[in-house]
C-alpha cells in the first residue's frame, strides 16, 4: 500500500474531516462500569436454545432474510403491551440504526433534530450522519425538563424531529408523561422518545400516549434490560405510518436471520432476563445514596447508572479508579464520571476504589 | 391509533416522498431463482458449528460486541490474499451497509456518486439515502465498459465516488482490469469496484490494483459465493485511509456478535461453501446455452445469474413462470428477465417452465 497516503488525500465530506470514530475506550478490565450494560449474562439454558435457534436458522443461511421480520415484530408488540401490534412496531440493529432511519426519513439537510443537553452522546452523530442540523437546549440545571421549555426551544428552532431521552442519559433524569403530552400536543415535528432505560424505571412509559399522538415514536432497545446489548437488537413503537417511512429508508434485509433469531429467544425468555432489571435498579439506588453519604454530588437516576462528581480534573478520578482495576464513563457536565449498575460484586470493587483515592480527593469535592 | 393518520400527515424528506420500500417479493414457491441466492445451505456440521460458537458468544451478549471486529477482519484478509492485512478491511451488515458507509463519508449533499446504466437497483436507493446525487450514464450496447467511457464520464460529472460493478448485475458483464486500471490512475475520485459476484467468474480481481491505487475500494459479499445471504456480511478491501474514514462515520458496535461469530465459523469453511461456486458457474453457463439454443437474446454473463429476453410483455413471462412454480426476477432493461443459477433441478424446472410457455412466445422474440 501506498504509504505516506492518509484520510486527507480522500474525498471526505467536509463536516467529517477531523472526527473521530464514536466508541468508549474498549479495554479489558476486571470491572467493566462504563457502557451500561447489564451485568448479567443469558443462562446456560438461554444460550443453548439461541444456540438451537441458530441451527435451524443456519438451514436456510443461504436465503435472504425476512425482509420485514415480521415475526420478531410481532414478538416485541406482544412484549411492550399497550395494544400494539406488529404493524407499530419496527427492528433494526440497535437503537443507533433506528433512530438513524427516523433522522434519515425525516430529518436531512435543511433541516433540524432537537436534544436537550447534556443527552446521549451519539445523537449528533446520527445527524451528523444524515446531514441533518443538530441543534441543542440545555436541560433545567437540575438536568428535568418542563413543557414550556420544550416547546420554546421547538418555537424557537423548528425542528422537524425533537429528541426526549427519558430515563435521559447520562443524568439518569426521566420526563414525566404530562410534559410528553403537553408537548405532542402542541408541535407537528415527531417527538421521539428515546426510552431505552425505561425498564429500570418506576415511570410510566410513553407507550401509552401513542393511540393519542401518532407523530409520537418510542425508541426502545433490547441491549439494557433484556442484556442483549451484543445482540444489536433496538426498536420502536409508533404509529404505522412511522413504520413504514422506516421502511422506505431502511436497507433491505438489514436485520440477519440470526439476530432475529436470537432476539426471538430473548423474547421468549424475557421473565428471566428482565428478572435482574428490579435489582440493577436498587444497585443503582444504593450506590446513590452511598455517594451522597460521602458528600458526592449525585445527580437523581431513574436508569441503571448514576452520574455523580463534582471533580476539578475527572480524568484524574478516571484514571486512578481504572487503575484500581474499575472502568466507568467520563461523559457528561464537565467535572463529572457515570458509573453504570453492576453486581453486588462490581458494586463494591468501585465504592472501594472510591474508598481507596478518597484522601486524594479530600478538599476537591464540592 | 388514529385512523385517518398517514404518511402523507409526516414530516417526510421531500425527495422520499412516494418511495416505495426496496425489496423483491419474497414469495414461498418452490424454485426461487430472483435474487442470486446459492442454493445450497451450508451443512449440517457447519451448522451444527455455528450453533457452537453462538453458545461460546452468547455468554457475552449482555455485553457489547467487540467493535473493530478484529478478528473477523483478520479471517476476511487471509481469505483474500493479496497481502492484505486486518486494516485493509472494513466489514458490515451487508454490502448495502457497507456501500452506505462509502457514500456517507465521500458522498452527500452537492456531491455526486457516477454508476453505469443498467446496473444494481439498490445504487439509486443508497446516493438517496445518504444525500448524495445519483448519476448515470450507460454502457455500451453489449453492456460492457471501457476506460475512455469511464473517463468521459468522470470529466462530464465530477463524481467524487464511481461504482464499477463487474461482474455487473444485472447483465453479468465483466470489466477488464486494464479498463479499471486506466481509470484509477487518470481520476481522484473513489473508484469503488463492486465484486459481489466476482467468485463465480474466472477474470482476475482488482484487489491485485488496490497496491497501486490507494482510492480504489474494492467491495465483497459473503451473500453469494459464501452461501450466506441470511448472514448478512460484506465487507470491503482497500488503503487503510479508505477504513478509517467508514470508521468514522460507522454506527458504533454495528456487527452483532452473533453476526461476527457466524461469519468467521462460515470463512473456516470457505473449502467447503466455495466448492458450489464453479458448479453454480457451469449452471449459469449452461442455461445461457440452452437459451441462445432456443433463440432467447442472452447476455453474455460471468456471474451466477443470467439476463435474457427479449419479450414484449415481460411481466407476462415472469407471471406465466411464477404460475409453474418458478420465481425469477423482473429487472434490467425493458423486456429482459434475470434468472439466478439454481440446483440442477432448479435450473430444469426452469428450462422446463420456459419449454411449457414457449408456444405463447412464439413470434415474439426477436
Amino acid at each position: 500500500m501506498t504509504g505516506d497516503f492518509t484520510l486527507a488525500d480522500l474525498p471526505l465530506r467536509a463536516d467529517l474531516v477531523g472526527a473521530e470514530p464514536y466508541g468508549a475506550p474498549q479495554l479489558v478490565v476486571p470491572v467493566v462500569l462504563n457502557v451500561n450494560e447489564n451485568p448479567y449474562p443469558p443462562s446456560e439454558a438461554v444460550r443453548r436454545e439461541m444456540a438451537e435457534a441458530v441451527v435451524a436458522t443456519a438451514g436456510s443461511l443461504n436465503r435472504y432474510p425476512e425482509r420485514e421480520a415480521l415475526a420478531l415484530r410481532k414478538d416485541l408488540a406482544a412484549y411492550l403491551g399497550h395494544g400494539l401490534r406488529p404493524e407499530n412496531i419496527w427492528a433494526a440493529n440497535g437503537s443507533n440504526e433506528i433512530m438513524s432511519q427516523l433522522l434519515t426519513a425525516f430529518g436531512g439537510p435543511g433541516r433540524k433534530v432537537l436534544a436537550f443537553t447534556p443527552t446521549y452522546s451519539m445523537y449528533p452523530e446520527y445527524a451528523r450522519n444524515t446531514c441533518t442540523s443538530y441543534v441543542t437546549v440545555p436541560r433545567r440545571p437540575d438536568h428535568t425538563l418542563d413543557a414550556r421549555l420544550v416547546l420554546d426551544a421547538i418555537a424557537e428552532h423548528d425542528p422537524t424531529v425533537v429528541l426526549v431521552t427519558t430515563p435521559n442519559n447520562p443524568t439518569g433524569t426521566s420526563t414525566g408523561l404530562d410534559v410528553i403530552e403537553e408537548v405532542a400536543a402542541n408541535t407537528d415535528a415527531v417527538i421521539v422518545v428515546d426510552e431505552a432505560y425505561q425498564e429500570f424505571s418506576q415511570g410510566p412509559s410513553a407507550l401509552e400516549l401513542l393511540p393519542r399522538f401518532p407523530r409520537l415514536v418510542v425508541s426502545r432497545t433490547m441491549s439494557k434490560a433484556f442484556a442483549l446489548a451484543g445482540g444489536r437488537v433496538g426498536y420502536l413503537a409508533a404509529h404505522p405510518a412511522v413504520v413504514d417511512a422506516c421502511r422506505i429508508v431502511r436497507l433491505p434485509y438489514h436485520l440477519s436471520a440470526q439476530t432475529q433469531a436470537v432476539a426471538r429467544v430473548a423474547l421468549r425468555h424475557g421473565d428471566e432476563l428482565l428478572a435482574r432489571v428490579d435489582e440493577l435498579a436498587a444497585e443503582a439506588r444504593g450506590l446513590q445514596q452511598w455517594l451522597r453519604e460521602r458528600g458526592y454530588d449525585v445527580v437523581p437516576s431513574d436508569a441503571n447508572f448514576v452520574l455523580f462528581g463534582r471533580f476539578p480534573d475527572r480524568h484524574r478520578v478516571w484514571q486512578q479508579l481504572l487503575d484500581r482495576g474499575v472502568l466507568i464513563r467520563e461523559t457528561g457536565p464537565e467535572g463529572y464520571l457515570r458509573a453504570s449498575a453492576g453486581t453486588p460484586d462490581e458494586m463494591a470493587a468501585l465504592r472501594d476504589a472510591l474508598t481507596d483515592i478518597a484522601p486524594t480527593l479530600e478538599g476537591t469535592k464540592p
